[in-house]
């Protein structure tokens, strides 16, 4: 695995949470996206080559609404870049780490993407996150 | 503020999450420490230009072990590069972020750190972090 792709940081409000970030950061939003399927609003924010990403339920049955409700807002998930992420799901698998998903699935910043399961991570949710070329 | 230093994660038991993060970011502990004054015993791995910290309790009045016992394992900090710490923590308190310490501690990994507190980011536990030089 390459850097940290992305933070993924849960938050209740994406405007108010965005305005605290980008003077957390001192940087500023550079990219929102609303990632339908998965129910939710996201804002990208610089920090060197990495990033963080802010994400606000837009469906109560999202799983950032779930984890809002049940832990509040806070990290959600931590995004590693991998190069091949067919190969590095195999290569996991392969050391007994349980996927959420059998194939990559399309994420928001033009990524394939696939979770790591918390149980498996010391209660990190991990997501594995390859670019997508063109 | 500069890249993600690296991200801090409390667990039970360093050996065995040592070895489950060994496996997931495919690379080796490449440094242990232990941190007295903050009751915690650490081990670090690199993921590109990022680093993961894995944090064990060795003190029960230590945050880490009452992070564990609230919560359980998981993220517990996000710690941000930043070239001058005093001139940042500056900036922060001016932008009315609320700081756990008014002057900057030595932390592992030769760092002087200073904490964001989590109500001021959203439920995420910042750190500051800057490198000692010599």
């Amino acid at each position: 695995m390459n850097k940290v792709e992305h933070i993924g940081i849960a938050v209740s409000d994406i405007r108010i949470a965005g305005g605290v970030y980008e003077k957390l950061l001192n940087t500023t939003i550079y990219k929102t996206e609303l990632v339908e399927q998965e129910g939710v609003e996201t804002a990208f924010l610089k920090t060197g080559p990495n990033k963080v990403e802010l994400l606000q339920a837009i469906d109560d049955n999202s799983s950032i609404a779930k984890f809002i409700a049940k832990r509040g807002e806070g990290i959600h998930h931590i995004a590693f870049d991998v190069d091949d992420i067919v190969a590095e799901m195999e290569r996991l698998k392969q050391e007994g780490f349980v996927l959420l998903s059998d194939k990559p699935k399309p994420g928001a910043d033009n990524k394939l993407v696939c979770f790591v399961h918390p149980k498996s991570a010391n209660g990190v949710l991990i997501e594995l996150c390859q670019s997508i070329v063109g």
